[in-house]
C-alpha cells in the first residue's frame, strides 16, 4: 500500500528545516530507524554531504538516523533496502537527471508502490506527479525525460503562489503557466501552497495543512480544495 | 553584421503591447516593409493567428506589415526571405520545440548572423542566448535540445526580478536559481529587468533602457551593469 507525504515545502517562513512536519514524520516513519535521503536536487548547489548533514540534524529530533544515497556504492540496492525514503528539494531538472543517470527511477517507483514510506518536499514532491512539467525551476541540465514517479495521477506545482494583484511585473503568473501546461498535457495539476501536503495511502490522497489548494483541470475554471479533501474521489 | 534588439518584455505595466519600444523599432526595422513574426511561444496558449493579429496591430503604428511564419508553407524559406524577424514571448520550451520541429533553428541563426534585423521579447529573447537554461517558464513540452541561437555568448534571464525582501515565500529567488545554473554551466547570465533591452551590433552589445541589469559570472559576486555598458567589452 502506497504511503507518501508529498509536501509543498520543507521549511515555513520563520520555521526551521522540516520543523512543521516533524510530528507527522514521527508517525509516518514509525517503523523506520534509518531514512534513506536522496540529496540529488542540491538546493543552491550545496554538496550531497552538506545537504545530508542538514537533513540528519532535523531527523535526529525524532530519533531517526539518516544515510545519503550517495554514501552507497550501489544506489539501486540502497533504495531496495530502505526502510523509509526522503527526497529533498532543490533543482528538479538536476534531481530527475540524477535519478535517470543512477537508473533508480523504476526502482524507486516499485519500492514506494510496495509501501515503503516516502517523504518528498518541493522538487522531491514534484517528482511524485506524472511529469516535471509544472516545476518552477530553471532547466539547468537536460534530463533524458520529463517523466517522473506517477505516485499520484496528476502533476504537482509546489510552492504555489497566488497572483500578486499589486504587482507591476509583467512576467506570467503561476496560474497562466499552468494554463499553458494544459494546452499540451491532459492531467490535472494541484497548486500546493507552502504549509500544505498530500497524505497518500493507496486510494486516499488527502490534502493536509490549514490551507486550501488550487486544482486545475483542462477546460475548467480552477477551484479551491478544502483541507481533508480526498482528491482520489474528485478525479 | 548582427543587428538585434533583445528585450526583457514586450509590454510595460500600464503600457500597450510593444509601445515603449516602437520608436526604437522604427529605426531598427527601417529597411523592412514586412516583418516575419514567429508566434510559436503562444503566451497563455493563444493561437498563432490570434498572436499574429496582436503583433500586426502594434507594427501598423510604425507602418510595417506583419506575416506569421505559420502562414507560409515552407517556414525555412519564410526565414530566408525575411526583411526583418520578430519572435514574441510565451513558453520557451514550446518555442524551442517548434523551432526544432520546423527545422529552422540553424536557418534563423545564419539569417540573423547575416544582418537581418531581429527583435526578441521575453522567450524570443531567451533564445538569443546560448541555451534556454535560464528561462522562467514551465517545461510544458520536451524539446530535442536546450541549445538556442547563441547570438550573444551568454545566457539571458528575461523579466528579471530582485528578491522581495518582504516576502514570506520560501521558494527560490531568481538569483538562487541562476546560481544553481552556474553549478553546471560556465557561461555568464544577464538578468534583464522589464524595460531593459540589449542592442546588438556585431561586437557591440549595449544595455539600453533606464535600468541597470544584473550580471552573473561563475564564482563571482553578481554586479549591476549601467545603461550604455558595452557587455562585449566585459566578457
Amino acid at each position: 500500500m502506497k504511503n507518501l507525504i508529498i509536501a509543498s515545502t520543507s521549511t515555513l517562513h520563520n520555521g526551521s528545516y522540516l520543523e512543521y512536519l516533524l510530528p507527522e514524520l514521527e508517525i509516518h516513519f514509525k517503523e523506520a530507524s534509518t531514512i534513506l535521503f536522496i540529496p540529488y536536487a542540491r538546493p543552491s548547489g550545496i554538496s550531497h554531504d552538506e545537504y545530508t548533514t542538514k537533513v540528519r540534524e532535523a531527523f535526529t529530533k525524532i530519533g531517526k538516523k539518516v544515510k545519503g544515497i550517495h554514501e552507497f556504492e550501489n544506489p539501486k540496492e540502497a533504495v531496495n533496502n530502505a526502510e523509509g525514503i526522503f527526497t529533498g528539494g532543490g533543482n528538479t531538472f538536476l534531481l530527475v537527471s540524477e535519478l535517470y543517470r543512477n537508473e533508480i527511477i523504476d526502482t524507486l517507483e516499485k519500492k514506494i508502490k510496495n509501501g515503503t514510506p516516502y517523504l518528498g518536499t518541493s522538487a522531491g514532491s514534484n517528482i511524485c506527479g506524472l511529469t516535471i512539467g509544472t516545476t518552477n525551476d530553471m532547466p539547468i541540465i537536460y534530463p533524458p525525460s520529463f517523466r517522473t514517479l506517477g505516485m499520484v495521477p496528476f502533476n504537482i506545482n509546489p510552492h504555489y503562489l497566488d497572483p500578486d494583484t499589486n504587482s507591476t511585473h509583467m512576467g506570467e503568473t503561476r496560474e497562466t503557466r499552468i494554463n499553458e501546461f494544459h494546452k499540451f498535457n491532459p492531467q490535472p495539476v494541484i497548486g500546493l501552497r507552502e504549509g500544505s501536503w498530500l497524505d497518500v495511502k493507496e486510494n486516499k490522497i488527502i490534502l493536509k495543512g490549514n490551507l486550501t489548494a488550487r486544482w486545475f483541470v483542462v477546460g475548467k475554471t480552477p477551484i479551491e480544495l478544502e483541507p481533508e479533501t480526498n482528491i482520489f474521489e474528485i478525479l
